[in-house]
């Protein structure tokens, strides 16, 4: 587990070693105008080229942001969350967003019909969008099989790597593999082809790979295209409630999804690592440590938005005043608030999705 | 050099072997009614899965018969016309023909834009299908970048393949190959979308692996799709003039285009490896030897339609009584001849174009 630092000013020391061997750009929160709350929290410790993104914000100039949807499971989680946040950050800070359905993906990876991925986009992929933050009215939508552009892009990115490159950047290399990825440094330029700008992508680091490929296919495909290299900005991970670095779908226990039923959260919840010493007497003494404590850290990354009242948490943990137990159950009375607000927000959002912004392909 | 029989009833050791090492079905020309004449000499000398095929034709049910045009250069070669002379057969017992043209490929491997690669497809490529005997009442065409379904279909076959299987096939395996075979494989199943039927593809032996990774795959998504096994028939390289097994355009002495300006041509036919013996007192004395004769073969493969003409021309050669000199000069009367003729059905073809069939994509 990575030690973590409430205001984010530190790396820890896995995330800093990821910086380092992945060549990126430790983020300063003080690049960019009003950064939000996992800005302001060293949640997002990294990115590539985020400088031709804040000079666009500056000088109030033409850029976009964009994310995808896979529109298989029928709930999302935390670290889609995050995604949303910063695409929303950037879409306040004057970006076009752009949503691709990867309707393709969904239907070759995980056997459903293009028309049931579409299905479950509409019914739900692009209303948890929403409830998460998006806003409809600065975004633009379309699904991957309806474009046609795209994949002529990606067909001839294919044409631009090698097998080696491939394996080099992702460790592997297999025919799907190759084509989701040249597909999805399609979609990642297909704002481009319209005129040329800095592109900013929001994403987990596990999904750098992506990146550095399309930025390899910019820089390869120069002379043609001219594309600006994109940029991206790297989260961390939400942290599994056992104490590992990332929820993961094998261990149920450890992860919460959106939406999931509240009592089967409030149990996970209960049963989370924290920062506890051994005895009570101990932690009155000592303070407990929230920066091992999972609770705190879905209060840092997630429940709590205002800055003080997490600062006042973590001096009174700290101090040894806020014991775990009742700790975990304000964490409980938060997170019930977070799921049901996200849960009405998506009723709200499901009755929005006609009214979007889909391109139409001829 | 392959020896070669007139009447194609034996395979030379080099496509004997081929066919052994490849799986192929011997061609056996009985199979199918009225065979045309590279089928009836021997320049076809292997299928895969044919019978269905002959099935079809004998109970008059539903096939279809598809190749591709790569609209780059501008001009066709002798391997074309064989391609398009099988196609026609097809077409005449009762064949539905599809022709693709590979828009995105000739974009993405030689530079040159969709646009310009319909241009040329419009003004030279599909003329000269025409002009080579391709019906057009029973083809329809279409552009491979118009085409969402093959381009779905590519998606989801490059997750069905891996790697190891791909270098299997193809000795080799690198993005753009990959990418190029996967769209080649949706190409060739996308009439089958409609309805499930047997199709066949007339290639020459050197696009086998694109035949065998589409058979694969109908294998692999037969519990999905359950398309019909497509069958293949392959013909003989046209030779290059200096014996070589392949016309090359790395030889330009040696190789014809269509067109290609008569003088150039007439020039190449004259220094042609012929079956002449050492001198012209053994030739008389022994006869020529057809089966090592470019001229001959050129003929027997193009230039020479009646089968009772190629046989005394055969005897004559034999005997001695026609010499080399003598029969150059009737080849190049040949080749002039189907040269003006070919030029002639070019123009009549290119007025022919806009009433063509092209499936249109919404």
């Amino acid at each position: 587990m990575q030690t973590i630092d409430p205001w984010g000013s530190e790396l820890s020391e896995d995330y800093g070693k990821i910086v380092q061997q992945f060549g990126l750009e430790e983020f300063d929160p003080k690049l960019f105008p009003k950064p939000n709350r996992i800005m302001r929290r060293g949640v997002v410790f990294a990115g590539r080229d985020l400088k031709p993104i804040a000079d666009a914000i500056k000088k109030k100039e033409k850029f976009y942001v964009l994310t995808g949807i896979m529109p298989t499971a029928d709930r999302v989680h935390f670290g889609t969350k995050m995604v949303i946040e910063n695409v929303r950050y950037f879409q306040e800070m004057g970006a076009q967003a752009y949503v691709l359905i990867a309707d393709l993906e969904a239907a070759a990876t995980r056997g459903v019909s293009l028309e049931e991925a579409r299905k479950r986009a509409l019914d739900f992929h692009i209303p948890a969008y929403l409830a998460l933050g998006l806003d409809p009215k600065k975004t633009v939508f379309y699904f991957q099989s309806e474009n046609k552009k795209v994949m002529h892009l990606a067909f001839e990115f294919a044409k631009k790597i090698t097998l080696n490159e491939f394996k080099a950047i992702y460790g592997i290399a297999d025919p799907g593999r190759i084509m989701s990825a040249v597909t999805q440094a399609g979609d990642m330029l297909f704002p481009q082809l319209e005129s040329r700008m800095p592109g900013i992508i929001p994403v987990g680091i596990d999904q750098d790979p992506h990146i550095r490929l399309c930025r390899d296919i910019i820089a390869r495909t120069k002379s043609k295209y001219n594309f600006t290299p994109i940029s991206s900005i790297y989260h961390k991970f939400t942290p599994s409630l056992d104490g590992e670095m990332k929820m993961s779908k094998s261990k149920p226990e450890s992860m919460i999804e959106l939406p999931e039923d509240i009592k089967s959260v409030l149990k996970k919840m209960k049963n989370a690592v924290t920062g506890g010493r051994e005895s009570l007497e101990l932690q009155k003494k000592l303070g407990g440590e929230p920066e091992k404590c999972m609770i705190f850290e879905m209060y840092k990354q997630h429940l709590i938005e205002d800055d003080k009242i997490l600062d006042a948490v973590y001096k009174d943990c700290r101090a040894g005043t806020l014991l775990c137990g009742q700790n975990k159950q304000n964490a409980c009375a938060y997170m019930e608030s977070f799921m049901d607000n996200f849960v009405s927000q998506l009723e709200v959002a499901r009755k929005k999705v006609d009214k979007l912004k889909f391109i139409e392909f001829k």
